[in-house]
C-alpha cells in the first residue's frame, strides 16, 4: 500500500490496518528527520493548511502547527474566540469561507461530535479531525499506538488497559478503534459514573478495579480527570479519584510485573498519577508528545497525495 | 498608469477611477497565480507587514494575511487584546513602537473613523486601512465591484442596490464611492431608522421598498445586520427586518428578471438572506471572498513601490 | 571573547563585562543588517524558536518575534491564554511537552520571580528570560545600556537615574546590574513607597527629589507607572505623582544642561513623562525600540551556538 484510500482523516474507525501502518512507517521516516539537524522538507511547500480550532487545545494545536511547517506548508490560523463564528455565521459557512481564500487543507477541532464529517461531504479541501467533543481524535490515537509500537516491538497481542474518565474523554473511542484494528486487546477502568453505558458493546473488556486491571495488563494508557468538563454530580470526589484509581509508584511496585505508562496530557499530577509514576523509566509521556509531530506529518504528507 | 498617486490606501474617496483599474488589473494578474498550483510569487520577500487589529476581524485579517504570505512578506499580527493599549498607551505610540521595528507596511482596523488618516500624517510605513470604524473599509469595496465586473463585464453603467444596514456599516461608503467612480448607478434600501440621514447628498437613489429596489437593480449587496453594533432600540426586530427587507427566492422569483446576489459575510442565515438565494448560482458571494485575496495581493503589491 | 559562557540568558547578575560587550558588538552588526533592504539572514534557519508568554506582553513578544523571523527561524507563539495551563498543568510539564516536539529555543515571560532559572536546570534547550515577574528583564536591559552606549558613546563613567516606580518595574532590577557591570554610576529616585527597602545594598544612590537627581545625572531612565499592578494603597495618587516626579519640559529647561531620556515604554503621557520631552531630540525612546530587535537577534545567535 503507498497511499491512503480516504481523502480526509475523520477519525480511526473507517480505517483500515494497512492505512494505519503506512501512517506508522511514513511517521517512522519523518521521525528520523526530526532527529536531524535540518528538520525540514520541502513536501508540502504550496500547500496552505488552515487550523480552525473552535475549542481552544494548546498542545495539539502546537503539535499540528510544527508539523505543517516542518513540512513547509503555508500555515493559517484560525479560532473562534473573536471570530465571525460569534457574529451568528454557520460552520458550514465559516470553512467555505476560508476555502474560498484557496485552503488545500483544514484540520478542526469542534466540540460537536460529527463536524467534520458533516464539512468533508460539502468542501473539496482534505479534512483532517483534531477532536470533535467527546467522539474522535484520530491523531492522538495513531501517536499513542505508534507509542506503543516503539516501545514494545508490535501493538498486535497487547493487552491495553485505558484508565480513568472514560465518559468524557475525546481519546478513548479512537485508541479502542485503532488498537482492535491493530490486534491489541483492550480494557477500560474506571468508576462507573465514568464509563459509557454502551461501551461493553465496542468488545473491550470493563473493569472497576484499577489492582485487577493493572494485573492484567501490558500497558496503561492513564486518562486526564478532565475537571473543566465534568458537572461534578455523580462523580467521585478528586480525593476519592486519586485514592481508588490514581496510579502510584507503590501499586506498581506491587505487581509481580512492569508496565508501559502511558498519558495524553496534560497531566494532573497527584490526582490520575503521581509524579514518580509519570516520570519514571516505564512511562512513554514525552515520546507521546515527540511522537504526535512525526504522526501528524505523516497524515498531513499521505492525504496532500489525495486531492480529487 | 502604471503605479498608485497614493503611498496608502486610506479610503476609496480619494482613489481616480485610473487607480481603482490599475488595481483590478493587478489582481487580474494575482487570481491566475492562486488558480496556479504554486500560489506564491516572490514579489514582497523582505518586506515586513505588520497586521494591527485594534478590533477582531476574522475573515479581514485572515484575508490579508493569506494575501501577504502568498506575496512573501513577513508577517507579523498585532491585536489589541492584552496589548499595551489597554496599559493607556495612545495609538499613535503604539504604532510608532511598531515601526521603530522596521515594519514597512501597517494592515489597520480601528473602531475610531480617521484613525488610519490620522496614522498617515505621522508615520513613514504604507498604511492600509482594513475598516475604521463605520467610515471607509476600502479593500471591501475593491473586491466587491472587482466581483461585479468579473461576473457583468463591466461596473459602468450597473444599477446596484445596497440593502440593509446602511447607518452601521463600514461598508457601504466605500462601496457607494467605489460605484460611482466606476460609473454605477447606486441605490440604498433598508428601513428609515438604519439610513444615515446625509445618505441623499451623496447622489445614490433612496428606497424603502424592498421590492421596488430589486425591480430597479441589476445587482443587490445585501449587508449584515450587525447584531453585535446595535442597540436594537429604534431598530425593527429582527423578524420584523427577514420580513420586510430580508430576501428570499420567492420574492426574487416573482420578478421578471435577474439579480446578481452578493454578501459582505458573515451571513446570518434566514435574517437578511436566506439559504436558497445565498447559495444559488446568482449568488457570488464565494466569489467576493476568494477575490479578496487577489484584490489585497493587488494593493499591497503596488503600494509595496510606492515608498518616499 | 567569541562565545557567551551561558548556554541561558536568564538575567545580567550572571553576565560577566565582556559577555555584554560581545552581545553589544553582534548587535551593531544585526543593527546594520536592519537598515539593509534585505533585512534578513539564515543564521537561524533550522532553529525551532517558542515564544512562551504566561503573561501578556505586546511589545517585548513582538520584537522577539521579528528577531526571531529575521534571523530565519521557525517560530512557534505559546500563550497562556486557553492552554493547558489552565487545566493545571505544572509549568515544567508544559515547557517540557513544548520542548519535546524538537523545539531549541524557549523565550519565556512568567509572572514569578525565578520561573526561568528553575526550568534551566530541568531542560536542555536554551531559555531566555523575556521577563520573570518583578525580577530580571535582561533583554531590555540590554537595549537600554546599548541605546546608552549609542547616544554617548560609552556607558562607563556615565550617571544614570531610574525614575519611577522602582518597586513594581521588571525592568529597574536588570538596568542596575548592567549599569554597574558596565562601569556607570546608579542613582534611583522615586517616592518612598515605590521604593524597595533593600535597594541601597545594591550599591546604587537614592534620592527622593527628582531635582536633585536630575541634576546628578547623564541619563535618566523614566519608569512606566503600572497603573494596572499597583493596589494603589500607600501610592501617592496619579496627580500627585505626576506633579512631584512627572518628568516635563519645564523642569528640565530649568537645569543648566542636557539629559538623555529614555523610557522602556508603554508611555503614559502626562503621568511620568509629557509629551514634549517624549518627543524632543534628547530622548531616545524610539532607539530603544529599534535597538531591542537588534539586541534580541544577538542575543538568540550567540545562545544558538551554545548547544551542549
Amino acid at each position: 500500500m503507498s497511499q491512503l484510500k480516504t481523502k480526509h482523516l475523520l477519525g480511526i474507525k473507517n480505517l483500515d490496518p494497512e492505512e494505519i501502518e503506512l501512517i506508522f512507517e511514513t511517521a517512522d521516516n519523518f521521525k528520523d528527520v526530526l532527529n536531524r539537524p535540518i528538520k525540514k522538507v520541502p513536501s508540502l511547500r504550496d500547500v496552505t493548511v488552515a487550523n480552525v480550532f473552535f475549542e481552544n487545545s494548546t498542545r495539539t494545536k502546537l503539535s499540528f502547527e510544527l508539523a505543517e511547517k516542518r513540512l513547509s506548508a503555508d500555515v493559517i490560523n484560525f479560532s473562534s474566540s473573536g471570530s465571525s463564528v460569534k457574529k451568528g455565521e454557520t460552520l458550514l459557512d465559516t470553512v467555505n469561507n476560508i476555502l474560498a481564500m484557496k485552503v488545500d487543507m483544514v484540520v478542526m477541532r469542534h466540540s460537536s461530535p460529527g463536524a467534520p464529517h458533516f464539512l468533508s461531504k460539502h468542501i473539496d479541501a482534505n479534512i483532517i479531525n483534531a477532536g470533535d467533543g467527546t467522539h474522535e481524535h484520530p491523531t492522538q490515537a495513531l501517536l499513542d499506538t505508534f507509542s506503543i509500537r516503539e516501545r514494545t516491538g508490535d501493538v498486535a497481542g497487547k493487552k491495553v488497559v485505558i484508565v480513568g474518565d472514560i465518559l468524557h474523554s475525546r481519546v478513548a473511542l479512537s485508541n479502542i478503534f485503532a488498537l482492535q484494528k491493530l490486534g491489541a486487546e483492550v480494557m477500560v477502568c474506571g468508576p462507573a459514573t465514568l464509563l459509557p453505558k454502551h461501551i461493553g458493546s465496542l468488545g473491550v473488556k470493563v473493569e472497576l478495579d484499577i489492582r485487577k486491571a493493572l494485573e492484567w495488563c501490558d500497558v496503561a494508557n492513564v486518562l486526564r480527570i478532565q475537571l473543566e468538563r465534568q458537572k461534578m454530580r455523580y462523580f467521585p470526589s478528586l480525593r476519592e479519584y486519586s485514592l481508588y484509581y490514581g496510579i502510584n509508584k507503590q501499586l506498581l511496585d506491587s505487581l509481580d510485573k512492569e508496565i508501559v505508562i502511558m498519558h495524553p496530557g496534560p497531566i494532573n499530577r497527584g490526582v490520575e498519577i503521581t509524579s514518580d509514576v509519570a516520570d519514571s523509566e516505564h512511562s512513554i509521556i514525552l515520546d507521546q508528545v515527540e511522537n504526535g509531530v512525526a504522526i501528524r506529518m505523516a497524515v498531513l504528507y499521505l492525504l496532500a497525495g489525495n486531492v480529487e
